[in-house]
């Protein structure tokens, strides 16, 4: 069975009868027989996103959840959170800063446990910055100004998924030429800019995403372009024939072929 | 001789030494020899807009700037506005709001002399809501939180500019989702995303526009999109693939054929 990752662009709906998202979580992670592991190690108040985390999947019918604080190397590689991945069926990164999730996890024996359990068939999610550091390249920062290299910055993530640069908080915060300006200089990732309230669901043994909740992803493809020039600093990148895709909520995308597919229920229709 | 639009993002320079884009206005409406008209209908503090616009192009060399107040239908049916224009080789819109410049101006005398002035030759130059409503379609507001058929509302413009649908401020704002919900319902249109501080220079006849400035122009054609899906009201557009360009200083584009081009230097190169 192959491992599913729930990618959010932030601020997912944590309101009773308006959380769909969280809802697709516990339920892919086993409803109420789920395992939860929370992970708030991105935020600077990790105790106040561990409770609200708690609360919400306490209310969706789980009752093991366990909160794991990873504030340093050490705990990363301590044998209580290795211990409580390896149990988990469900692993929840809130957000934050990515760096604080790298830099403490990355490399460590949780993140190890973590790329096995996936293996195994868990469900890792992540939002805002627990989306962020799930691919190979992650946006560290960046300025909405212009599209130059010096509008992103960008280093590792943590690669559950290979092949794309994810952005968050994609329209409210205006975000296109971040993404525009990381996927110039690295056309061989794909662009994937979440709204918030949306997630993109993977199924990574397929390298199939689904969308879900309420905005669209935005996908960025400078595999075809034409013509690519990027001067130093912060002077304008030119991007000729790039191809974007807006896909709301039940349209697929694979990854692979980077292609739109259509939604399931149309599978036998047109 | 074909006319010149100068179609402007807002926010253009006005500081000696770094006001390369009113300096070309000026140096196409004749340099010394121009006779400038600077209309600030669609500000409402016009006054002020007036004496900023004058004082920079005397500055630059213009000895005959002319502001024309046009208020009302009357103004814009009047002798002396009409009179004004009908001796200007370079007419300048400032920003405000583009409903103020359609309301007034569209469909008047005025409207008509610049649409004759324009074919004999003139340069029509505007910024932000000056930029804005030289299109036939032109975006009168919306929002950007996604990509959606309440997300931008659109009107007729004043037609200088036909094919294109022009937003300004465009990185700076954050717009690319309210062009994209545009293109979606009117992709017939193309879609420009004009920056601050960034102007695309057109030559009417040719239908070809080089871009200028600091910032880029993000091109959207949604031309070759193989599925648009335009639900009611606040519901999530579909759009597969859809072309974007980013075309910085110096880049131009072919509006008839839809494609980017070379720099002028580069046409004997590679």
């Amino acid at each position: 069975m192959p491992g599913t990752l729930l990618v959010i662009g932030g601020a997912e709906s944590h309101d009773a009868g308006d959380d769909a998202i969280l809802e697709r979580f516990v339920s892919l992670a086993g409803g109420s027989d789920a395992q939860l592991v929370v992970i708030a190690t991105a935020s600077e108040a990790p105790a106040q996103r561990e409770k609200e985390y708690v609360e919400v999947f306490h209310r969706l019918g789980v009752e093991r959840v366990t909160p794991v604080r990873l504030e340093s190397r050490e705990d990363a590689n301590g044998e209580p959170a290795v211990g409580a991945i390896e149990r988990a069926t469900g692993v929840f990164f809130t957000g934050g800063d990515q760096l604080r999730i790298t830099t403490a996890v990355g490399g460590s024996k949780v993140d190890s446990a973590l790329h096995a359990r996936l293996s195994d068939g868990m469900v890792l999610a992540g939002t805002s910055a627990g989306a962020a550091m799930m691919s190979s390249t992650m946006i560290l920062g960046g300025s909405i100004a212009s599209v130059s290299t010096s509008s992103v910055q960008t280093g590792p993530g943590l690669e559950f998924l290979p092949g794309v640069l994810i952005d968050m908080h994609f329209a409210e915060r205006g975000r296109l030429n971040r993404l525009l300006s990381a996927i110039a200089m690295f056309p061989h990732e794909l662009g994937l800019g979440i709204d918030e309230n949306t997630a993109i669901l993977v199924d990574t043994d397929a390298a199939v995403f689904e969308v879900l909740g309420a905005g669209a992803v935005t996908v960025i493809d400078a595999g075809p372009a034409r013509r690519i020039n990027c001067p130093a600093a912060d002077q304008p990148i030119a991007l000729w024939g790039v191809q974007l895709h807006v896909l709301p909520a039940g349209h697929r995308f694979n990854l692979t072929e980077r292609t739109p597919m259509k939604r399931s229920e149309e599978d036998h229709a047109d």
